[in-house]
């Protein structure tokens, strides 16, 4: 954790050198066990409230990968831009309002990158790229989240976003609603409706975070399904995003551009 | 489709001689298909409305199976009994005090069995007798049923069913309701409410009849599903009933009983 | 069934005039059903063995639908090519000598265009896309095909494509061999070896034609799966390879392209 | 964890007192914190190798846990058994020897029950009793198991043992072999034979402990599957064993019986 690296000097077998902001929060700690463990990188700092800024810098990082908070990452991002650090930001709370005032950080520093993603599960993104491209090719589709009894809200964010994914797709596509003669319901069991798309949210205890896509179309359906049971199950996106997002300068939003 | 045959002189093996009320329907033309395709039975009448039942005596019938209509069934069933003949029943429409007056006919004919069920998929039967037993032992249980999105009620009348046996299940365990922290709910997503019990519907062309009854305790799921493509599919749980009713004199409702 | 229509005249609205060849096989008769059912086309003509090909042409047919015979569809092809009909071909038993040969008809008549698909199930096609796409994202992949017990080979060829595309992908990525401390196997448990990739096949009644393919990485998995009930479930594909096939000079392999 | 209860005088809302030994295992730690949960229970001693077995008669345990080693269970379940403490009995390596000596043991001693399982999971058990009663009922039977890529052999233990339990309700309804024409098989695509019901093994990172049993009649498939994902999910069988041991004098062997 010691000496800045001459970066032109940097053979192409030398580790990448990484540091982690919120590298005490429930989401910081596994991500300085990924990196520690991915033999391509080097964990070179690792900064918390109270701590300096500048160790990351003072330890040459190339990259900082961000789990903070709403308060502090928009300082935390213009100081990294500022020092020429690329960067890798999974906290919440980003309006379009501070993407637009990060573009302007980044348009003065042409090497750096940024990459915010709301969600770095590769499979929860998959699936909901999977949903938006076959939405248009089916009649029908309907999404079944099931989830922890201690969830607050339902339906899940990930379900109520890849509705609306899949409304647009089907609206672009000039199709109507989806068939259904249902006339005869007790109140909510056709589940909730977002956009048009009939999403249910099943709560079971055992259960930890699942989405499964139906599609459906005259003899044949389509499903997509995500099981997810491991915060760890993250960890893959991140350290995808931390390779890349040095060759992506500027903003990059969601980890859908990396995936290709 | 002649001669009566003596009962006494029947050998074991002389296949089981086997009348169908109702054969032009669309449930009477698939029994019909498989009685004839039965070894060990033999297709001696095809009764439809406009011909006599003494068609089934005459031709020597030991079991009937009736698929005909609610106006019609009663008739035929006292009929039947008067003439000695057991009877396999998946005409709808039977109340309590149908089933009392058949009671009383049965009484009088001590060696007659007749079988009235409403579902004849074993399938259907062993989830249902499976999620009643289960139900105790875990603390969720939620249901999902799937069908063809031509269907006029929501949720299906099996899936109330099955919410009902399991709420029973629950209350006589002296279980509490399900753990369930959803605070913030887009209207029916969580399904909605028999007894208790959340049952979600999913309408989807492409889709037949299926059923998924789920419940989970700490760090586990048990899931029972059954999926059902075709009428055919009731044509076993028709034809073992045909081969015990003789065996159970008087009356039994449900396949339940003759699965054991 | 009748009048040369002038191509230039034709207005927008006017259905596209489609023959059928095989009109009276298993497929055929689907693909007329869907064509006639079709509002944006007119079934113009349905030949098969024993009638003219010519049949087609008087009628006006603007794009021909084969599923004939590999002993057929050649000199079919090539009639329908000099014609200047286009033509969507589900008949099976192409060789790239074949395909070659096509090619070569084909660059003479540059309006013209034939699309050849082994598949013609869009969500089959899709979920091999999705297959192929996601691959190189997890550490593990296997593949879950389940058919009726009828079927002769095991695994199916759709399984056994889908590994292929599977492991050319995780090739190309650089990707090593899935973990699998497996030492103590009763032979066959864990299914075939697909350049790589396991394939399970399991065989019963009562089922029909379904594919699972499993991905899976630290803390998740994602899950593809298409069930298929009905051959009709193919028509869709064709009635999207009949629209699109005149605005595709030239020969198109795979339902795939035609997807986008 | 002090004075000895006198039985008698214990009132019904008195707390269970229960002993565990090997209480610093993997498993033992767990049962700990279940008992020690548990709100009808008292946790009064924690008896790991190098202590006193007279810790837990000191403490008034009425029933003890044993998660140990085959080299220690029979002197520790011999002793319990002597000192008049019921017993529920995880640890391994039990042959029908051992069982016959403890039921020897256990006669002496009539009010004392052991309850030894291979298996606490409640999911689990159940699975295989439905398996087993859903067996004769359908033409096919097959089993998917699904664990991690550590685990060592394929199938699993659960999927042999529900593989034969299948296998011998099929005997013992005279149903022939499972319908299956494959004639042209990569080798292992079909699984591998228990007794002639087929198993198929997937192994996957990401997955824990799944398996799944699928049965099949004309037109309908009805499918258990049971979802493991954590050691907790054993807690509640085992609890539920410390609460009915006492009710059952002598030995039961297996959780099936205390299901009921």
């Amino acid at each position: 954790m010691s000496a800045v690296t001459d970066e032109q000097d940097k053979s192409a077998d030398e580790p990448l050198r990484v540091g982690v902001l919120g590298a005490r929060g429930r989401m910081g700690i596994e991500v300085c066990k990924a990196v520690d463990a991915a033999p391509d990188m080097e964990l070179v700092a690792m900064v918390d409230q109270g701590d300096w800024l500048f160790n990351a810098s003072d330890a040459g990082a190339e990259v900082v990968v961000d789990f903070t908070t709403p308060d502090a990452v928009m300082d935390n991002l213009h100081w990294c831009i500022d020092q020429g650090i690329s960067a890798v930001v999974g906290t919440t709370g980003f309006t379009e309002a501070r993407l637009e005032r990060m573009r302007g950080w980044l348009a003065r520093k042409p090497g750096v990158g940024v990459v915010v993603a709301p969600n770095f599960g590769i499979g929860a993104v998959l699936m909901m790229q999977f949903a938006e491209r076959a939405a248009s090719h089916f009649e029908s589709a309907e999404i079944i989240e099931q989830h922890h009894p201690r969830k607050l809200d339902a339906p899940s964010g990930t379900a109520t976003h890849t509705a609306r994914l899949i409304a647009a797709a089907r609206a672009a596509a000039g199709q109507g609603p989806a068939p259904d003669a249902t006339r005869d319901e007790v109140a909510g069991a056709r589940g909730c409706d977002i956009d048009g798309v009939r999403v249910h949210s099943v709560r079971a205890t055992g259960l930890v975070a699942h989405q499964e896509v139906l599609f459906g179309a005259t003899g044949e359906t389509l499903t997509i399904r995500h099981d997810s049971y491991d915060r760890a199950s993250f960890m893959p996106g991140v350290l995808l995003a931390v390779r890349k997002v040095r060759t992506r300068p500027g903003l990059t939003v969601g980890l859908d551009a990396l995936l290709d």
